[in-house]
């Protein structure tokens, strides 16, 4: 079966408040695809965090003592530094230009996901605006799943993604960080390959790699295709969660 | 544009010197796909080590001191601990089960690759049988691409991919070991985003976010789609290779 993955045009600048559900049903109808059993939207989660007003303004941060310390070693705005504290578990590795973390969700990411890129509010010091990821992406992408679900009384799976870098590897990939009706890891283990072995590999991260090809799509200036619409999606869909994919800290052997 | 992915079905069990470019040639053929410019055939890497002979047997395998010692921490088979080593620059990690390595060809992978499931050769003791990488993926992306190129006319792109697991995420993904034609890396420094930020993120591992859109469609059982056509991949083929997705020991802060 083949797998098609659709970027829908003509999402607006996403604004606090807007209704995010309303328009990917309104760009899925402009782009003529009616939404059917088994398709999942995926979502890049700078939208998600738009809509749901995730913006800070540094000039309101006040850096603790332990930001002003990062923020010498990393060379960032000591506001900022502060900003991803707040949005941390345990920082993990710094220096200059970087900081690694183990964001409030769970995931390592860099700079926590806070970003100043493309955020476009309506200010005149858009220096001084951040963007945060959505609090709960799990509980974001349910209520959007419920929505879209409810407006074409189709099966669906939604999606939230970013773009994160990878330890030994160059390069930002998409990941998963929020899901409803889609399969984080799909568990392949003790499933015998064609000659009666097991397979030695035994999970796939399946979310992780629709993520990917997702993002292959939305290219990088994800405010003009934040939204790419997939069917064909080849495993059964059934309620996932971000929490399949995180590797809980005592298994890692890469921290 | 649409980003399509189509696994090619009817590759039969390759062999030791099969004729793989004709085999993905017919097989295009069968599933009605005339290859265009621009399309990308990702091949797994099963069917190319296959192709190329790269199978060992065990019982032809005397164990080192080293390998020896490994296989005790791992609990793995003291020779094909034996092979993992010859196939591998320096150990990361072991623990029972695990031998996390940098492969020979500059990537950390588990077991350098060496797999023994869906192996197939026509032997009686099928147990002894492994499998390794192939020798050069990016040269034999290259003589795949030559040759498909020639029988088709079209500019064509070959990636040649596997599955990993990560560090932090629960979950293999696909990602690519060979390229010919297709970008590894696509370098967006300094392109300003709708507002004229520079983007924080500079580099996207396109071909691994391929490798893993791919990997999806192939499923786990890859002997029977080791091999998916890909039509809209949205950036300019060009020469790529392995070598750009690869990071510096020396800037590596996750080893």
């Amino acid at each position: 079966m083949t797998l098609t993955l659709t970027p829908l045009p003509g999402i607006p600048m996403v604004r606090a408040g807007d209704d995010l559900a309303e328009l990917l049903r309104v760009a899925a109808l402009a782009a003529r695809l009616t939404l059917q059993d088994g398709d999942i939207l995926v979502v890049a989660q700078k939208v998600v965090s738009k809509a749901e007003g995730r913006l800070v303004n540094l000039r309101q941060v006040t850096p603790s003592a332990r930001a002003l310390e990062l923020a010498e070693i990393t060379r960032k705005d000591p506001r900022l530094v502060e900003v991803i504290l707040g949005e941390s578990r345990e920082v993990l590795r710094t220096r200059p230009g970087v900081i690694i973390v183990e964001h409030r969700l769970g995931f390592v990411c860099a700079s926590a996901g806070v970003d100043h890129s493309n955020i476009g509010v309506d200010v005149t010091d858009l220096d001084n605006w951040v963007l945060l990821l959505p609090e709960d992406p799990d509980a974001s992408a349910r209520r959007l799943r419920r929505r879209l679900e409810a407006a074409t009384g189709a099966t669906l799976g939604v999606a939230i993604i970013d773009s994160h870098g990878r330890a030994w590897r160059n390069g930002t990939v998409g990941v998963t960080i929020g899901l409803a009706g889609v399969p984080g890891v799909q568990d392949l283990r003790g499933k015998p390959d064609l000659f009666d072995f097991d397979l030695q590999i035994t999970q796939v991260g399946v979310a992780d790699e629709l993520a990917a090809a997702a993002s292959l799509v939305m290219g990088q200036a994800r405010e003009g295709t934040p939204v790419v619409h997939v069917r064909g999606f080849p495993y059964p869909l059934r309620d996932g969660a971000l929490g399949e994919l995180l590797r809980p800290k005592h298994e890692d052997m890469f921290r």
